[in-house]
């Protein structure tokens, strides 16, 4: 089975918005045994989204449009959708029963006429109930081709995707079995990971295949075996990860494709009892922000201070103005001061702290830009770690949270 | 002139990379006048590649082409583009001594077949000398159109648009002038304001186009003018930012493209000598994130107090537990003592806090999913708003922060 994305938008064409709606629905085809043939970005006009419809039907077996079901006037693709089936727009008493709620009910304000007309869908279409937003996704037939239409909100597309494409397209198709098996690591980059599992990479016996999967500070690995015998691929899988584990055990954080390492760490903590707190300075609440991203982190999170300043460390954080004056506000000690002081005074088992030069400039202190010492607080002691992440900003800030992360997940783990 | 981007490799194909280069190409093109018709991403397949560039010849004006000119097996664009225009590989002395320079001066190690076959190009075509890598770009010509092919690396593309593709487009094609406009606004959703704004719309001249870009909590407002006298053009876009100005002044925040809600707080907070502080509880160090990702945010922001745990919201920020046990964790009363509190112990002179259940169940408090309270404290005196944002746990906390900001900015600029 081949699939082909499209995406309408001038927003996309002019480059002010990434289309990053592609790539996951790519992601989710895939993982269901449908390759994407192409993905194409065109323009809000009518005449090139029928053209690109027509273009489509039976050369491929799916299409899925994101984009332009808005409510606004440049939102064309409904009415164009409709058309393309000959087909008339009339109103689904279950999607407008919703956009009433979601209007009146959650934002308090009255329902408008263009509120209304997000209800309105093809006579023929099987409605795909959108319960995160107010514009439903759309599944038509035409010829030897299945077209879906999505909002291009990212969350709402998401949401449909995962709650009705996918399964629809998983019990209405006959697709050759596959099976993906991730492996989360962190602390090692991607060569010279490649590197230490080269000679396993090269024994994979055919019908698995390997992907690396790299973002800052992590690579996650992808298996995928293709075939017709189900159980054969999990032993295939099972076998092949036996042996990685041999090679690798010391940077495997975790097995499941949506696990990130604060989900990892989450779900240690909690089964652990452990509480957790940070002190944050270069990293503004990022890393507290990443925790309590994870549903239930009130478990094992108690809080954090983000003591931007310097005064702050000072009053909050307790940290006594000689130990700043003498080794200066970035520094092993003041790192570790704060790691300490914020495990003490939020009652926790551990604590993480940061302070750094995330740039672009030089701050109070005199550290090189990139420049971030890593406090952990534990229950027997304390200790930091210093690290340079360079340049821009944004990458020292993403790489201080994710190593204070990869650090506090393996000192735990140690401990146990 | 219109222009097609195309993006070469099975990476992005099934989600495992996301393409970002034909943004920043479609960007780059944009601003010199040429408008992108398509994007398309196809497979490092040979007939795949022959069949997309056969299908454009003619229909536009430029394509580019990115990716598949690495070393590895894997990359056939090269030796498909030389197949497409009938020419054959030679060697071009001055990449092929870059390369050698690059391998054996820089990297230090022998130089192999493999490397010296990147100084190979199509014998007709103009060398786009990439001085930040070993693959060159390549610049050819069929029939009515010109096909650019360069590396997928995104900084080697980027300095080899702006510095070989663009100035020889420029050079070489005359082309309309476009201005663009970008307005930001917060605070009404893109329904609302496009009720608001509609019959400004309908009359706008037919050479300027509108068009609505949301995200949650905010919609920039993007007016794009196209024609052969730029002075005429700029008059047109200041006149219709002036009617529009007067339609929706009070949600207009800024008109830089760049600008975000927390750059246009910074800059009023910087100006004003105003400090800030946050006190979150539901949005866990999100807006103390958001708001120290802006460089120098350090002259306004002071910190946060992250007060996940109801413990800390007593034992740090001070709020009696009376008040707690009397109005629930998620109340009024709590985010207004949680902005008043922070606001004093961190000594500023606004405060933001968030109390709210993200979900997805029920807290500690008896508070509906997506309720969340937002206490603002200001140099006289303090108050709350209460939201509903629905769910999932991800937009109630993103719509948490940007009302949040919102609200603030709104109360600085209303006291000025």
């Amino acid at each position: 089975m081949r699939a082909t994305i499209v995406t309408v938008g001038d927003e996309i064409l002019i480059g002010q918005i990434v289309d990053t709606n592609s790539s996951f629905i790519a992601k989710s085809l895939d993982k269901i045994g449908i390759g994407v043939h192409e993905m194409l970005s065109i323009t809000d006009d009518r005449k090139h989204i029928l053209n690109t419809l027509s273009s489509l039907q039976d050369k491929v077996d799916v299409v899925i449009v994101t984009g332009g079901l808005g409510p606004t006037k440049d939102d064309i693709t409904k009415k164009t959708f409709c058309d393309y089936f000959e087909d008339t727009l009339v109103v689904d008493e279950k999607v407008l029963a919703h956009v009433t709620q979601l209007i009146e009910g959650f934002f308090k304000r009255p329902i408008t006429q263009i509120n209304k007309d997000q209800a309105l869908v093809p006579s023929r279409c099987e409605v795909l109930f959108n319960q995160v937003g107010t514009a439903p996704g759309m599944w038509m037939e035409k010829g030897n081709t299945v077209f879906v239409s999505l909002p291009g909100v990212p969350f709402e597309m998401k949401h449909l995707i995962e709650n009705a494409v996918i399964p629809t397209l998983i019990s209405r198709f006959d697709r050759p079995y596959i099976v993906h098996k991730t492996i989360l690591t962190y602390g090692v980059g991607e060569s010279l990971l490649a590197e230490r599992i080269e000679s396993w990479e090269d024994e994979l016996p055919e019908y698995i295949k390997l992907a690396y999967l790299p973002s800052p500070g992590r690579v996650r690995l992808r298996l995928s075996a293709r075939g017709t015998d189900e159980n054969q691929l999990h032993e295939g899988i099972r076998e092949q990860v036996e042996k990685l584990q041999l090679i690798i055990s010391d940077c495997i954080v975790g097995y499941d494709d949506g696990e990130t390492l604060e989900v990892v760490l989450g779900k240690l903590l909690a089964a652990k009892k452990i509480t957790l707190a940070t002190a944050e300075s270069c990293t503004g609440g990022k890393i507290a922000s990443l925790i309590t991203s994870v549903p239930g982190s009130s478990a094992y999170f108690k809080g954090s201070v983000v003591s931007y300043a310097t005064e702050v460390k000072e009053t909050i954080l307790g940290i006594s103005p000689e130990v700043i004056r003498e080794h200066s506000v970035v520094s092993a000690a003041v790192a570790e001061a704060m790691a300490s002081q914020v495990q003490k005074i939020l009652n926790t088992d551990y604590a993480i702290a940061t302070t750094g030069n995330a740039g672009p400039d030089k701050g109070e202190s005199e550290a090189e830009v990139g420049t971030v010492f890593i406090g952990i607080a534990t229950p027997d002691g304390v200790f930091s770690e210093e690290f340079n992440f360079g340049q821009p900003r944004e990458k020292v800030i993403d790489r201080a949270v994710i190593k204070g992360l990869e650090i506090i997940y393996k000192e735990i783990t140690k401990n146990l």
